[in-house]
This record gives structure tokens, sequence and C-alpha cells, in this order.
């Protein structure tokens, strides 16, 4: 079976993404190469990851996420992650992963308009 | 392998949902309770299913969307489909499914713009 590939929605400039499932390793590559692609493609400058399916994050998926982020702003998209859960900020933090300069958001809909502000729209 | 389920995103008063790859029988069917599930939960009154990436659609699946459309609205949301390729909109009406008195639109944005138009927003 095909691994599952995560939707990305473009909404006017921004694009979202909302992880639903615990991700295993292919699926988080995958993902990491789709997104890249699809802020080539659509010249999208934010992007909303939204997290708040998800309860459980393990030491390869939380670099693939700090990595896509980075990669994210040198193409010139500012990115927002949304609905970090307790349990995921604990691992985040313990793991290092501090998610340094990067804006977050309690929810989708806060993280966009965040964003907004951001872009200065 | 858990089948993958279609990530729903909740935007306001609304739910966007983006498929983005063929579904299989089963999937469909998990979409189709988890997305009755998310309206009742969420008290969303409007629906956007995106279909840009779909290329090909059969007779199950048209049927299954054809079900949840009508489903939603028993609701109480309403539905707009957007991104219908040209081979879907062939296969849909050879199939007998009109999606009669169904909101359709050329692109995601469109359609949430047509939807709060409709919720009178």
């Amino acid at each position: 079976m095909r691994s599952p590939r995560i939707p990305i929605l473009k909404l006017h400039n921004c694009l979202l993404v909302s992880i639903q499932w615990e991700l295993d390793d292919k699926t988080a590559l995958q993902f990491q190469e789709d997104l890249l692609n699809k802020i080539h493609v659509t010249s999208a400058n934010g992007v909303v990851i939204d997290l708040t399916s998800i309860d459980f994050i393990d030491s390869f998926i939380a670099k693939v996420l700090g990595d896509v982020i980075d990669m994210s702003k040198l193409m010139g998209a500012k990115v927002v992650i949304t609905g970090i859960q307790p349990a995921v900020a604990i691992t985040l933090i313990e793991l290092g992963i501090g998610l340094n300069d990067v804006l977050t958001a309690i929810d989708l809909e806060k993280g966009l308009e965040k964003l907004q502000q951001e872009l200065g729209e």
C-alpha cells in the first residue's frame, strides 16, 4: 500500500496543514518534500502546521518538524505551529528542539490571524 | 497498517477537507463517519470539500460523496464541492450523480467565499 500523504491546502497566500495522526518516518519525510515543493509551486509566503490532534511525538518526527520549519524559512515562507499539546511541548523541549523563533498559536484560526498580521495584511 | 484518515480542518464555522489521493472504499466510509462526527462536535454550518487533486473517481466513491453531502445537509451544514476536474465531472454525470443543489466552485478560496455568502456573513 502506498504511504499516505498529508494533504496541504492552499488558502490565499498561505498553506494549511493539519497533521491528524502519528506520522511514521517515511510519511514525515514525504511531507517535508511535499511541503517544500508546494511552497515553491504556489509561491506561498506563509504556512500553518496544526498539531492539535497529535498527542505524542518521537525524536525523529520532532527533528523533521524542526527541519521543515527551517527549510521553509530559507525558502521565504513564515511558519506558524498551532495546537501543540502539553506532552508534545514537553518532548520538544526535552529533546532540545525549542523551535526557536517559531510563531505558535493555540488553534488554526488564531494561527492564521497571527500569520496574516506578521505578513502585514 | 491502519487505514489513513482524511484530515478535516476547522476554520471558524466551516470545515475544510482536501482529498488529495484516490480513496479506497474503507477510507471513504471512514471519511463519511469522521465528517459527520466533526459536524456534530464542532457545530459547523458549512463544509468545503476540495477535489482539485482527484482526477479519477469510481462509482462507489461517487456514491459515498453524494451520500455524505445529503447527510451533511440533514445535519444542517451546507456543502460546497470545489475543484471538480473534467474527468470527475464526466463520471459523476454518467453515473447519474448530478450532485443536485450542491454548490460548486473552481477552487478552495472561491468555495469558501461562496459558502460565507450563502451563510450570510
